[in-house]
């Protein structure tokens, strides 16, 4: 198949970086050029010295953002931005014919207004909004194949709805008890300095942030409200971890009849809803995922416990944040875009231990 | 005040060393004795070689458990050992007029049939099981004050009864609706060698287990019952941490009533229940403890958020699980059962960074 | 190229792991048994459940290993077992014409009694010992194309020796001071449970080991007195670090002449000296190496610092112990054995960060 | 005895914070006010919440500096600012009538060119480089109970020198052949945002960093000369480690005499050296301590190994970085400048596991 030229906007970040690393493995997805506001005309190298023999001979210094010259140089771009970045320079790519995939949040939120409230920022313009389409390839690959503009869903919107989907699909749980405790390895701060992500602070530490205030609630809610066909509210609560990499939900709901209370049935709905999509695994019942068992791979591996004194289920899914929670994710769907197999250059393992 | 003789038994585990440092700060509590059956006739120190200067000279050696021999030796006795060890020689101590204070989990359930449900151990005599105190002395300072055996409460129990005895107290909670998520360092699962605690296995990674089957839920359940005069069911979920030491409930509940959609009226109701117990900590509004400020110390520190979108309450509570889960309040125990100031030799803050 | 059948005895391991996990991105070697003593009939899965979708479809069960049934299935063996193990295996496997690379030390040594002397086991016949090839590629390549029998480099030794080769052959340093302080991540250790790679003991420690007695001692030594021509003696002193992969020789010896003391001499002898071995990068003067910059790569990575105070090197090496150090070095060996270029598919670079 | 009012300029840096910690267990030094240039005016509590309840009442709000506020609230300062700051502040407290412990570099090397060049500032003025007494209390107690200006040692030096000043007070080794490897916990690197100190970057890592240009070299180097009677120099290697506290360093020499091939006599020789010191403790031969055993203490534990096959020793000396290394160290020295017993306040032991 004929390759695909691919640019990074925001490459030095953690985003960036695992871009480039996965880029390195893709037969068809070529990068050709590396941008960074902060840090053009300064080479890439500085930054990650060990990645000096895996670079492009012609794509070592970060360039500043040009959209004519970009232009020129990729068919698609991955932006890896603060919030707020995407939302100016994506309708300049798209108007020139580059297609965009945001892993940023900008486009992900499809109210405008929902946007404003939890991102305090200026949101994107409606129509934009309405042309984006969200990037949770296991539930919309056949709008993500027609996209000009892909919003790569967050990190823990990604482990928390892979989680839950078919369960709502299948009217398996009463949708007002949904419970999610969101445990994350640090590297989903990004590599901006923060005192809170301080390595003395969060070593040995486990810390709660912004809780009843993270941004990714009504992303997670925008999905499930719109499987399930009516409203869905959460109560969503994130976690520091004292880790690099991994992410972990553990969500518990009411199951609606008594049927449900039963692992086996929930092992065979989610096998099922996910024949045609080999980066979901189901767990054997009795056992549940740890982060380790994802760390670095595109997997999102999920397992089940139902507890007949509470009627309660508890779903455990684990992903790596940086892989199928960014970058890796963001490249399965750029496979989807183009029409290559959706695990094309990502089946990688987990580097365990 | 004068000197109270102390015995661990089951001394080279990690409640047993806590046990060890935290006796040598104490006035009051004077270690006279070691005691181990599987290292029995071996040295401690070489053990825990930097302790070689803080043992009392005559008490180097492990000894074999001689229950005439100890009653010789010990007012009291600490038992550090696996499930079932307690039940048989702690009424053999009594019996000496020893007191015991239990940091397994022998003693802990009320009901014969409970612990062997949970524990898969022949439970031990129902008078035994009457006779025991819960060591809860936030709660139950009380009786610990008269009580000759303690059982002192697991540390998931403490962190989790903690965060919500106040509320049930309170009428704040619907009973039937709380979820606790519970993390916890890698040093609560002991100093036996297993597979899912080996370094490589457990660093870079969060695991959860038993799921629904933890021995501790019908520890909770006990105390969250008696506390609120009706039966209360939890949904509890524990997950390892990359950590040694730090312990986290994340709990989430709906609120009776509108009034309690209002954090300062959580903040006031525990400062208030908590008024005489300065090992609790109450945190202001908007800010939630992270484990490793209490790392190393007595102190249960616990934060809210109510969410007015889905009238629930957040509740985090933290504790060090080796000290205010185990040792520490242990040694708490003791110095309410011989009438010294509850926090006497336990004042020392956390380790931070 | 034709296919290359692949068996692992040893494979529940750390290196038995991390060969299955490389073995599944290479496109010629092709894993066809997995063997395992203490786990015979067990399902690999039952260990390493994220492996249940890359293992393929007949190579589930751990096997007891049988010789006769070995040779129809493979032609080439790996063995990742404890030292003693390969001595007694080997022989068997190579009379049937299947070659060997063993993971283990028993066949690095040449001579017998230094074996015997550090490894306190029984030698294996001295015949093998002259057999069997070190398989550190990057200086004996030439045979190891020859061999039927590689004894794979310990991972200290393969980070010492890369480190330090090219100064010996140059005649650049004084093999009297050779000083090598050692780090190495915890998985070094295996797998096998042993109380100071419980997690609570290792995690936030650092500590040393087997001071001046480890078995890579003389494996070091006779690499370095055959490339010297002459007996070099070394100081070498290993530490376990809190982290699960990741190797580093600080090495310090006084250069002969003072030409030496200049940094970009040493850059360019050992940029010329792995001209054609693409794993061994060099970092530009200033800068020295990380361990995670080779996290789960095949690459050893080597900075230099010269200091006219003392006219003293410094030499920082790299690598990943369970790759370079142990499963991607024995592939390369394989590459090398069967023609294929040494680096088909190990060109896989670190999960960084 | 009387109480000391104590001020802390720097107060929220882990110096700072450590010194808050310690001095809340100590009977006699008593904190009075606490300083901050960045952050004057805000609340410490605000930086570190679970110390509401430790500070004094009237010791909660960051004050500016002023020198003669500062007179009238503290008999003596603990400057634990960065590099520069209390050659500037300390002589106007000395002119007052203050005693000071700096906590900084900027008094300790007793050259004002020696310190020019490490350091890269200005240096004090000579009459103060001359008043300073260096604060190894276990070398130089008579002094430092003069001393009206103490320089607390680094980190680095605390534990090189106390692992070879009885060596060469005894003659043992060939002072031209010290070679250390030194490896800290992070947490040396101060709470300021430093990129190599994110969390990301340095978890599961091993970074050397400013080899042979640490401008701890010339402090050691002092301490060396000044007990050996003549010049030494040494080669000092840095690494960070990925863990909070602990810090090792690796010492290897020659031997002067084969005498010293004979660990017992290195260990009867640092007992001997060391008899009124209970800080520093000395193993037994065949076992080397880990940093993890001097955690949270002020202790530092040394080992021994000597090698016949090269005449060399290894030495192997650890403290906590925070604790005998900057914070315990300080309030070791105003225990000996006030007369008080060394170990007032610091024999809390480590925190293990």
């Amino acid at each position: 198949m004929a390759n695909v030229r691919v640019a990074i906007i925001g490459s030095t970040g953690y985003g960036g970086v695992e871009l480039v690393r996965l880029l390195s493995q893709h037969p068809y997805l070529q990068l050709s050029a590396l941008y960074s506001s902060s840090l053009a005309g300064q080479s890439f190298i500085a930054e990650y010295p060990h990645l000096q023999e895996t670079l492009p001979d012609d794509v070592h210094t970060l360039e500043q953002i040009d959209v004519q010259q970009l232009c020129k140089k990729a068919d698609v771009v991955f932006i890896s931005a603060p919030a707020g970045v995407s939302a100016k320079i994506a309708p300049l790519l798209l108007a020139e014919g580059v297609r965009v995939i945001d892993l940023a949040g900008d486009f992900r939120l499809k109210q405008a207004d929902v946007y404003a409230q939890w991102y305090h920022h200026e949101p994107p313009a409606s129509s934009l909004l309405t042309q984006a389409v969200y990037g949770l390839s296991e539930v919309y690959a056949s709008a993500i194949s027609n996209a000009t503009l892909v919003a790569n869903p967050g990190c823990y919107p990604t482990a928390a709805t892979l989680g839950l989907v078919p369960a709502l699909v299948a009217q398996a749980i009463d949708p007002a008890t949904i419970i999610i405790d969101a445990k994350s390895g640090v590297s989903g701060a990004g590599r901006a300095l923060q005192q809170h992500v301080h390595f003395s602070e969060i070593n040995e530490n486990v810390k709660a942030y912004k809780v009843n205030t993270h941004q990714h609630i009504p992303e997670i809610e925008q999905v499930l409200s719109e499987q399930h066909g009516a409203t869905v509210t959460v109560t969503f609560t994130t976690h520091l971890m004292p880790m690099t990499r991994g992410l972990m939900c553990t969500t518990v709901a009411s199951v609606k009849e008594t049927q449900w209370c039963d692992v086996d049935r929930w092992i065979a709905q989610y096998k099922q809803y996910y024949t045609d999509h080999p980066f979901v695994r189901i767990r054997p019942a009795g056992t549940w995922p740890a982060t380790k068992e994802v760390y670095g791979s595109n997997y999102c591996d999920i397992g089940f416990s139902v507890d007949p004194r509470t009627n309660r289920v508890t779903i455990i899914s684990v992903i790596d944040n940086l892989v199928k929670g960014a970058a890796g994710q963001a490249i399965q769907n750029a496979n989807v875009m183009y029409g290559f197999p959706a695990h094309t250059g990502l089946l990688g393992i987990s580097l365990y231990p």
